[in-house]
């Protein structure tokens, strides 16, 4: 645990300039390159309470995370977001170093420029203009604003997020609302909030039968018609027709293998994989009871495996959502739609401890080259931040 | 081409020694090891003229291979074999040596004992007892026999049997009739006569999509579960119910790779490998027509690409049948029932030459650990071709 730390180089009122220090420390995932520094030497400061957590488990790599806390009372109002971001891919691919911070007409350049170092930078801009604009009114700050900022959202996510809940439960530490910075707006400021995710689940099929020679079939047990068969059967209808705020549940066969090099044998087994994005309709156990009816249909003998990398949430409209699509609609003059599309996010974890919503920059550069965002969003999007601390206190309990 | 050769260290009637002369040259698939020198010293002295053809075809190992044909009058009987033999495999499940030939409780032992050295011995010494038996009555031999033995079966099958017919064409060589001494019999000596073999084609489909990620499948499209479902439509019903002398044709997958190792991937394509064995009711192009129809049934886009090791063939019940089939019973006391069941040989090539049936020893050991013959059955296979050789020039015209 730090409180102090030294003064920092930029104004963390100024979204542009913390965005700028943040995509100069080259944060490729799971290496923090100082960027968590200079979050401490933002928020420190202004107050924040700052603990860096390192996480480590045998067979991934160390992962540096930060929770910083402005205030002891609730309720506790949380912005969560990643330092780390994706390789940059081919270097000459980009027309500026993704990591030099550069501006060029109006647009800030570099990895992570919208996801999500800008998003961050934002937040941190607002809490700064928000903690200097309370003490001017000299009234007692209201509630806590906390800050989860993870090293491990772009890579395996073990050391991340997920470990850092852990850890405040342990502490008994609550949050009541949350906001996470992704990049949400498919193409203007203000398009879209995520106010859930669909899950994720991953599933091994290995279908077994005997080996043999292919010109004495009867001695054999072909387990390739059957493996066929089943995966037919496992995309021949869709899971569900959807929910008035998701999308149909969708399964997609990803690969199938049986690595059998002679034309003239019949081969012991064959395996698929398949990945289900899934709405509020199924768990994995009914997504499991769903597939094992139609491999039982086949019939034959098969094994099925799974992980789910995350569950589906929802946060359904109510104080949170309304906060957050205010806010947005009276600085862009738009209101934003709910949706739940799209990949997952930490958001994933945190719904087991608060509500959560995702608001950030626009995503449409996001992983590509030559990533950027205006200028004018990540000040729209301080704005926007700043209109939620304004009035998250008072519509949120 | 050699006429004058060693006498032999064995005695050419006498086929126990002969096959052991043949299974003491260690002749794994290309190799010769000495195979056909043995047979050249047992035949030239008989009076066969040799001919040693050496094949070789760029990317392919040169093989050697023996025509060796006693007397220049028609008809001109032939007897087919390989002294190729397959690897013995794990040296440690063998009890005995699998190239010293070992004699145990009245079992002949080692690889190619009854694939099919054992069967060339019998017909060596069938040829050299009726060589003596015609000259002892001062008859004028009739017609010719000829030996056509391959290095190469048991192998890719390219500078082998296929290329000594090209050249005995060339010469303007004719074969009125031919028995191969694959081992045809099940379980004993009489049981069954190979009259013709179903044909093999290897089909090769690869069928297209577009590449993305499982979380935007509609930005993608996935070519696995139109691949799923054209094999479960080509593995849906049998080809054909079989012919009088045929088994149904039949379809065997026998592998399906994407190789994407990643679970958020929708691959690009997939694709499949599938073998036929089909009897004398289909060609290549019914086959393709046959698949093309299931295929575009499903729709998409695919490629398929083919090859055929061996088209099916039928040398129906008639003289040659009747000559062997009766040779058998005679000798055994069972009437050899007539069959097409099996792989493929290398009378696929000879059926466009001259009727061409197969008939050899007992094959539960081919292939396999230990591989044996009964001495008993050498000796009355030995019996056998003698019987049709005595018989050949009277039957066949």
């Amino acid at each position: 645990m730090s409180t102090a730390a030294a003064a920092p180089s930029f104004d963390p009122c100024d979204p542009v300039a913390v965005a700028q220090a943040l995509i100069r420390c080259p944060s490729v995932t799971p290496e923090d390159g100082g960027a968590l520094g200079v979050l401490e030497a933002a928020l420190a400061p202004l107050g924040f309470v700052c603990h860096r957590l390192r996480f480590e488990e045998e067979g991934t790599a160390p992962v540096d995370n930060l929770y910083a806390r402005l205030g002891t009372e609730g309720p506790n109002f949380c912005f969560a977001g990643h330092t780390d971001v994706v390789p940059p891919g081919e270097l000459k691919g980009w027309s500026i170093d993704p990591f030099a911070a550069e501006i060029c007409n109006g647009r800030l350049y570099g990895r992570g420029a919208v996801d999500m170092k800008g998003a961050i930078a934002a937040f941190v801009a607002a809490a700064a203009r928000h903690v200097k604009a309370v003490k001017e009114t000299g009234d007692a700050p209201k509630g806590s604003i906390s800050l989860l900022i993870t090293g491990d959202e772009e890579g395996v996510a073990i050391n991340g997020t997920r470990k850092v809940l852990d850890w405040l439960q342990a502490k008994g530490e609550k949050l009541d609302a949350c906001v996470v910075g992704e990049p949400t707006n498919p193409k203007a400021l203000g398009d879209m909030i995520k106010i859930g995710r669909r899950g994720s689940m991953t599933a091994f099929l290995t279908v077994h039968g005997a080996q043999g020679h292919v010109a004495y079939p009867h001695l054999a047990d072909n387990p390739l018609p059957r493996l066929a068969r089943m995966l037919t059967a496992i995309t021949a209808e869709p899971l569900d027709a959807g929910t008035p705020h998701f999308q149909p549940s969708n399964l997609e066969l990803t690969t199938i293998d049986v690595g059998n090099p002679a034309h003239n044998v019949i081969p012991a087994q064959g395996k698929a994989t398949l990945n289900i994005r899934f709405n509020d309709l199924h768990t994995a156990d009914t997504l499991l009871a769903w597939l094992r009816e139609r491999l039982d249909g086949v019939g034959g003998s098969y094994e099925l495996d799974h992980f789910v990398s995350g569950d589906s949430f929802l946060t359904p409209p109510g104080p949170l959502t309304e906060l957050v699509a205010d806010a947005a609609e009276r600085v862009t003059g738009r209101r934003p739609e709910y949706s739940t599309t799209g990949g997952t996010s930490d958001a994933r974890f945190i719904k087991n401890f608060c509500p959560v919503v995702e608001f950030g920059l626009v995503g449409q550069t996001m992983h590509k080259v030559d990533e950027h965002t205006a200028l004018d969003d990540l000040t729209r999007l301080t704005d926007i931040y700043g209109e939620v601390l304004r009035n998250v206190f008072d519509r949120i309990g």
